[in-house]
């Protein structure tokens, strides 16, 4: 991909990559569609919501925290648009992820989050440079409109599903999909699945408003490791969503193994967490034509090894 | 998928997948297109072949030997085309392949390879069912012509590639891209991977005639074990061929690394030795636009862990 700040997200995503995986399937008990980012560009579903943003501010220097997947396709979508990034990251973050961020451009800003907060680093950076445009993850619109475009494409594939399940964290993806979806014309239900032990959308979802977790929860799915979901993301989030499960991290490092076997699928934790969400409601998903999101598949390979074992 | 005999190859086979990996490619120094036939169904190329061969026989029942993707590739062919199968397995193999072949209803004939060679086996089982047909992996024309679909898929991408490499055991799928291109009425350099533990293949090509292994090569590319390529593949390799690459067993080790990690790809060790060949010949390759077919992703776990280790 080399930079061109004309063109559209839709051609610069990679279409999302759709798996059929009769073995799986059978092991679930359903009829399984895999929808997978683990081959879009840097890796998740991240650039679409990166590059929507990057490409529609009129700012030239983005400023974000993400030791994850946001921040490296924050920087590939500012190198496509020879734009700038400083990406705040703890400087315990693995190393791999570190060079991601460089190796498309992204200027590292290492911290010692002992010493500094995330948010106060970036308060710091955006007064610095008032030029600078500060971007999130998740509470974005634009942030919503790149996801769905994810969404879009599951509607236009030639499947009716009876089910769509997909990661929520702050809500980013499973908001883009909602919305994607009503693009569309497509009315298919849409389940989150979180993990147990950070379940505040499920909280928030059954109280009606939002409820934040007290700390970060320390689940494996490090993609939601969020306090609660975004402002803009909870209303879509609200009316459109049919349910959120929980996943325990048994069912997560379970649906690793299981994507791994039976699909020949490399899955980060978080991307799995669709299908620990079926695997841990065998009864309710039985026989349904259900399409899994996997949302990312940058994992670490010691750890990975570790869920393998 | 529900068995119906009559359907070609083309409306079975499921399309290949089509992964750019700058990362990758920047690491190897080459611009880079992975074609990977991991997701296939059964994993692997290898039911292009065996669909091809079973639903072109009239014998409804089917006897092969193969521990491998063969094996699970024909008794998936013969579960859509309503026939039966054989498959001649050594008693030591890995539980999941056994399974794997069960699950799409073959029947495993588990010999105790000490006792008796898997060739003697298939010679008396074909003794007992005369009206069986026995199937080889890979030397055989309907294998080479099942094959075939994958160039002509490679040959219809817009890529024009500076050359395509692939794995080499018997011969199937290098002379099988070879064909696949001639019928595309395209002309690409095709380079063969072989393990150089294994190189009877390498040593034909010099030779200008088949030259077999003395034994079996026990290299970590399970796929490519084979005593030498077929008679049906040498006429069309030994013309068609441009090279072949020998590639070490730490280069295959590298090659699966380098895939999980900067292509998000689960690939089994046979699936990334032209990987592997592009890695040991850094300088012949340079910034050459080159596709890399990866066979199959059908790996143990506890292997996959260990190489990654």
């Amino acid at each position: 991909m080399s930079p061109n700040s004309s063109k559209p997200l839709r051609e610069v995503i990679r279409p999302t990559t759709v798996i059929d995986a009769p073995r799986l399937s059978s092991r679930l008990g359903v009829d399984l569609t895999i929808v997978t980012e683990t081959f879009q560009h840097t890796g998740s579903f991240k650039l679409r919501a990166a590059y929507n943003v990057a490409s529609h501010i009129p700012q030239e220097l983005i400023i974000t925290a993400s030791s994850g997947n946001f921040g490296q396709a924050m920087a590939c979508a500012c190198q496509l648009l020879a734009k700038s990034c400083i990406i705040v990251m703890p400087d315990t973050s693995a190393r791999v992820k570190i060079e991601a961020v460089r190796e498309y451009g992204g200027a590292v800003d290492l911290i010692d989050i002992r010493a500094q907060s995330r948010k106060a680093r970036v308060g710091e950076l955006s007064r610095q440079h008032p030029e600078a445009y500060v971007a999130g993850a998740f509470d974005d619109p634009l942030v919503i409109e790149g996801n769905a475009s994810l969404g879009e494409e599951i509607a236009h594939l030639d499947c009716d599903f009876d089910v769509v399940v997909a990661p929520i964290g702050g809500g980013g993806l499973t908001s883009g999909l909602i919305t994607g979806f009503r693009c569309a014309g497509k009315s298919v239900p849409v389940i989150a699945a979180e993990p147990l032990i950070g379940n505040d959308a499920a909280r928030s979802f059954r109280a009606g408003h939002i409820i934040a977790n007290e700390r970060e929860p320390q689940t494996l799915a490090d993609g939601a490791r969020t306090l609660s979901v975004g402002e803009h993301n909870w209303p879509i989030l609200k009316d459109g969503l049919t349910d959120i499960i929980a996943v325990t991290e048994q069912q997560i490092r379970e649906a690793v193994r299981l994507l791994f076997s039976f699909a020949n699928l490399k899955s980060e934790p978080t991307g799995a967490l669709a299908v620990g969400a079926v695997l841990g409601n065998a009864e309710r998903f039985h026989g349904q034509k259900a399409c899994c999101v996997i949302s990312g598949g940058n994992v670490d390979s010691d750890l990975f090894r570790e869920l393998l074992g």
